[in-house]
């Protein structure tokens, strides 16, 4: 096993690339998406069976983390991978996002966000280098630099500070991080939907160097239209030989376009969520398990899936949990969703390494156009 | 595979008993301990998982599920096995008790009961005949007599009447129910606490002849003492070469005691419940997971268990996923106090097998004593 943070594409297909991230805790394919496991716990999984189904890497979230059970107590437990039984890698990310979108009280200033805890009421301060300081206590594998984010629409006045700000606690973060053999700190990409800020703030980071870099400021409420507008530019203004992470996304189709358009990773809390509101994604889009059409219905969601979801129950009984309030429905939606999920990484990965991945995206939305698999 | 519905007792240790119920649809070891499966799932736990923590049969109940999603529908689905994915034996309630303590509106004739579902408010009537029934629809292996139970204390005459018509029903249930090769029927003896009324219940359950004897009306709420106290002579009252099945019973010691009073069979659903409130059942006695005093504890709930909640995870996550919500605190502590309950079965067979029962209960007590494992 290695002891270095590596990254090596080994095929292309278009803008698609598919490659390997090297850590000391285990290789993770790309494309790759990472399962949310926001609180130390993929929701509702058990995380044998988060790796059964296919991920090399979940995330951790800072802002959670650092209120409860708080990083120095994981630290004095022996760490993130330890405490949620999971050793793979783990990336972490900043709090930035999170703790502008749900702490209370948030004041930000050029030295970093001071805000009270959503929990508990207590104050506290994230820095870039607090952030650093956290993630390092977690244990974390790929950190995440302290970033801001607005959300969007917002004038372009704002949008700049909020990036130049971001800039400038990317290079603090950078100097917090230094340089730790077999783990990574990404920078992060912001500027919104405008080329021109987009470009300053990855020349930013080019100056201040990552071992990988993230799109951040995207899947905020802009559509897929305008995601994919800006994602036709702007992975291509990053390194070429280091991984491109596009952040809280997505659903399926999001997934395939920014593969397509050149993106590596990617991360979202849809297919847990989804598990966890009786919805099931499948090659053929989303089914709605409440829906009272699955009453009767004998068939499993997906006769081709593999899944316990899909491999031991019918449709009827996945109903039937989910109405009656049984956790066993989230536990095999939010199974059913990741497998699907990783499978579809699966599927991209071999269509990259066989180059033909725009025959692949003609298939992928066929298959949706087709509809779920029909009424009884 | 038998294709018959059989009981053998293989050996005793003062009044308790080892032996196995053979049944189509495999064997069941007894002294048996049922998790409760109350609307087509185990809560929390998938079915291979049940299975695996040594569990030969589990309870489904009839009140439930004809209400939701009714056992009509569960029928052309294929029957409860099928429905909920468990092929070994199922026990189903009759729906006496659990009319009587959760509808609405409830109506008791010498036909039966009237009641509005709590779900839906929707108007049904539960008698002898609709409740062998739905169980024939559920394809139940062991189907329970219809009866009635009044909650105690409750006066010496109304036990009586309660009892006296209970037996009535077992009548009409053995009539509608008949013969099925390789299904059981069990009566379920009444009378409270009171020695001649259980002997009168008794003597009219043997004169209707059964595959099995429940006892029915303990376990709610008259103490372990005065629960002992019955089962101090209530099992002799019964056929010793027929299982003995006690009813809704029961925490650890309360298994211990009724094993040595002769009992075979028990369903209770406190390992499971608690399992989703932060109590975990060791050999030690009850663990708190919400107590603050376990959040800095490296340790394993119980450092011999073999689980995963005990091999993957130290206390300080236990209690940490409890007090965030995560849905895995109540997969890991079902299913370890499940295994912990299956643990305790398989050693108490044990000591009969070897003739040692007592000396198991005054260690399974000691241990106990010993109390909790102690703090840093």
């Amino acid at each position: 096993m290695t002891q270095r943070f590596s990254f090596d594409v080994t095929a292309t297909s278009g803008k698609a690339r598919r490659g390997v991230i090297s850590t000391p805790r285990g290789q993770i394919r790309t494309p790759a998406f990472m399962p949310v496991g926001t609180a130390a716990s993929v929701k509702a999984m058990l995380p044998e069976n988060v790796a059964a189904t296919g991920a090399d890497i979940v995330l951790g979230n800072t802002y959670h983390l650092m209120l409860r059970p708080t990083a120095e107590r994981i630290d004095r437990l022996g760490g993130l991978h330890r405490f949620m039984n999971w050793d793979k890698p783990i990336l972490t990310d900043s709090g930035g996002f999170q703790v502008m979108s749900l702490a209370d009280l948030r004041k930000l200033t050029e030295e970093g966000v001071s805000f009270k805890s959503h929990i508990d009421g207590s104050r506290h301060m994230l820095t870039p280098e607090r952030s650093m300081e956290i993630q390092r206590l977690l244990g974390s594998d790929i950190v995440m630099a302290f970033d801001e984010c607005p959300a969007l629409p917002a004038d372009r006045n704002r949008i700049a500070e909020s990036m130049r700000l971001s800039m400038r606690w990317a290079a603090r973060s950078r100097a917090a991080f230094g340089y730790r053999p077999g783990h990574a700190l990404f920078g992060i990409m912001q500027g919104g939907l405008d080329r021109d800020l987009r470009a300053e703030s990855a020349e930013a980071l080019r100056a201040i160097g990552f071992e990988g870099y993230a799109i951040g400021g995207l899947a905020v409420g802009e559509g897929q239209a305008a995601m994919f507008d800006c994602l036709d530019y702007a992975p291509d203004l990053l390194p070429k030989d280091r991984p491109r992470y596009l952040m809280g996304v997505g659903k399926p189709d999001d997934i395939v376009g920014a593969v397509a358009r050149g993106i590596d990773m990617m991360d979202c809390v849809l297919p847990t969520r989804s598990g966890r509101t009786g919805q099931a994604w499948t090659r053929r889009g989303v089914v709605n398990l409440k829906n009272a059409r699955h009453q009767d219905d004998p068939r499993p969601l997906d006769e081709d899936c593999t899944c316990p979801a899909c491999t031991g129950y019918s449709r009827a009984y996945l109903h039937h949990v989910y109405r009656s309030g049984e956790l066993i429905s989230a536990m095999l939606l939010t199974w059913h969703n990741l497998h699907y999920y990783q499978q579809l990484m699966q599927e991209i990965r071999d269509a990259v390494a066989q180059d033909r991945f725009a025959a692949f995206e003609t298939r992928f939305h066929a298959q949706r156009a087709e509809g779920d698999i029909g009424r009884l």
